[in-house]
């Protein structure tokens, strides 16, 4: 099973707007077991929507089409899909009713005329109900021929429900049995995830697993098919044992989950605090941290501190060993962690300093060298660092790392 | 002049990775004078790369291919070409030459045998050196057809020196005079700036202006095409003149650079010191202002103080107004701005408490409710403000309008 998507909007071939529909829908399609064979971009004409079509008929069994089905002489769907396939537009009044009621109840407005353009359908199509705003999307299978056309309306809040109500006919017609799963890893770099893995994933074809890196973590992506479902979850299951026991701890979430997530239920579940102090990461932590809802429930207290004086007066942290050992130092990350955790009161405290460059970096202490410590009550363990990336990199790296710690301290 | 630009791989058309490559080339060629007809994203398969370089066949000028050209079987551009246009392949001993010294320059290795794939050119196709990877590009003038064709590696680090190279080539090819001009305003909502410069730009079709809106600010691109660069630049420069006059101050940059630059400039230039407190933004407005390369100079402490008992001990928060007023309330944002400028002994202290969502909203206090402060030495000014949208959102709009806040304190 073979899908062609098509994006249509002029403005989706300037660099003002990126098309990020056709991704999305390529992701849905994929758990349910269907390929994307081709993307196309094309702009608000009649001649170029009818190309692509035309150019899809014969290479796949779906064409999905986002844009061009609103009210505006601008919008040129419906006529595309009536060139391509030869099929009369017809003015369709049950739907032409509805749509001005749509309007009425969603503006307070009196409907504009230019609405009936959204009432013309090509014959044959069915109408896919609009539960968020007017334009109707359609369904099309065209006649002796192993091809479907599903025209939706292009913001994402229109057509995801839409999608969503069409969930099980899609899924008839792609492969019936996908489990998908995504690991997520930290502690280890990219390639010596694949150096562990490879044994198991060289030469499978199904699961498919697919390995991506970002300064955040790394992802492998598992893919199963089968003739059932609980074949294909058994597939799955099968090698996630294997990655569990090859990559151990390192895995952090199984469900897909951010590092601040996991980290954040974590510090709930065993009703435990934090307070962080960053230097090089200029907050990028505590953004991170309070990006997830309820992150007020263990997370006191985080501050930046990025000038010298603002170590030694908030944090506590001994001017001599600035000066003796430099900013970014074990020391001066060590008593970060500790001065912020006792500031605060909290369990748990951070400290990270370093240099995110570009500028600033030494022989002795390169662009990328970071020291980030943990401190709790028994303890405070500090780690060197060294990332390379740009600057906002070498944050992520610094704060996913540290994140990390503060886990496998938790469990 | 119009281009189509195609994406080749595989990995393109799954959720794994996006094409961003497209739209980055369109901002290039826009800038050149040159229009993109569509942007199609297809497989590494020979008849599929083959198929729409065939339909671009007379509905374009030039055609720009990214990826496909490395030494892997699955690498099928070239093959693509010269399927679609009926031009041999032929071995360029030179070239092969160069890519085995190339590929020793940048590993230390002896050559592999398949690198002899990437020194094969499609008949008549010129080679575009590869400054930093290995691949080389190819530049073809289909003969008898006003049609360019380039193919570039998939590397956005490979590419970009390549199209710079030939940048007097296509300029060449597009409409000789273009400016552009990216003006960025804070203090007015979309809305409202379309309103001012409407009657500016109604009808008015050089130069074009589109307006991009987000949590961060809202742009106005302006782009002039004229006979001469001089007229096209006067042309930019009138319109500039008008929205000035209609949106003043609230223009924060001429030269689109980020809200957090152009403050951090100002800051650097007069000698002044900043300190933050934040509560609902999390570390997002501390992340923003580090995000500047050289911030240290003026950026000296931040600090998230989450709990009540933080903003209490650290910024010496009155805790008879925390209970009386609430922590999300006018006095505690002052007390927070003061307290922080006090600590750092800051020039300038900003104060930013607020209800993110999606929970802790009440009908007196709902999400979006945020109290912002600034303090300097001649006293504290308060907004309160109500932002819509997800967490992030707000948070975005919280730390702009703080940014902002200082900036008219500065200009």
């Amino acid at each position: 099973m073979i899908a062609h998507i098509i994006a249509v909007g002029s403005e989706l071939l300037t660099p003002y707007r990126q098309d990020t529909n056709s991704r999305e829908i390529a992701r849905i399609l994929m758990d349910m077991g269907i390929k994307v064979g081709s993307i196309s971009v094309v702009p608000d004409n009649d001649e170029e929507i009818a190309r692509v079509i035309k150019s899809a008929l014969g290479r796949g069994q779906l064409i999905i089409i986002t844009g061009g089905l609103g009210p505006t002489a601008d919008d040129r769907t419906r006529e595309g899909i009536s060139k391509a396939l030869k099929l009369n537009l017809e003015f369709n009044e049950e739907i032409h009713q509805w749509i001005k009621e749509r309007f009425r109840q969603l503006t307070k407005k009196e409907p504009p005329d230019n609405l009936a353009r959204m009432a013309f359908v090509p014959q044959g199509a069915e109408i896919i109900h609009n539960t968020v705003g007017t334009a109707p999307g359609l369904w099309l299978e065209v006649e002796g021929k192993d091809l479907r056309v599903l025209a939706l309306p292009g913001p994402p809040a229109e057509w995801r429900p839409m999608l969503e109500a069409l969930k099980d006919r899609l899924k008839s017609l792609g492969k019936k049995n996908i489990v998908r799963r995504v690991l997520r890893i930290a502690g280890l770099r990219e390639a010596e995830v694949e150096d562990r893995i490879s044994p198991f994933i060289t030469g499978v074809k199904n699961p498919s697993v697919i390995i991506l890196a970002s300064p955040e973590d790394v992802q492998l992506h598992i893919l199963a098919t089968s003739k059932d479902l609980e074949e294909a979850g058994a597939l799955v299951n099968s090698m996630v044992e294997k990655f569990r026991e090859v990559l151990g701890d390192n895995i952090y979430s199984f469900e897909d989950e951010p590092l601040e997530k996991v980290v954040g239920d974590l510090l709930r579940q065993k009703g435990k605090t934090l307070a962080v102090a960053e230097s090089c990461s200029g907050g990028l932590l505590s953004h991170r941290i309070t990006n997830i809802p309820g992150s007020s429930d263990y997370f006191l207290l985080g501050t930046i501190t990025y000038s010298n004086e603002a170590k030694v007066k908030v944090l506590g942290v001994n001017p001599r060993d600035l000066e003796e050992h430099g900013a970014v130092s074990e020391p001066v990350a060590k008593q970060m962690a500790e001065g912020v955790r006792k500031l605060a009161g909290s369990d748990f405290g951070i400290g990270i300093t370093g240099i995110a460059g570009p500028g600033g970096g030494t022989p002795e202490k390169p662009v990328g060298l970071v020291y980030i410590a943990l401190s709790w009550e028994g303890g405070t363990e500090v780690h060197r660092k060294r990332f390379s990336g740009n600057r906002l990199q070498i944050k992520t790296y610094s704060t996913s790392h540290a994140l990390d710690m503060l886990r496998r301290r938790l469990i």
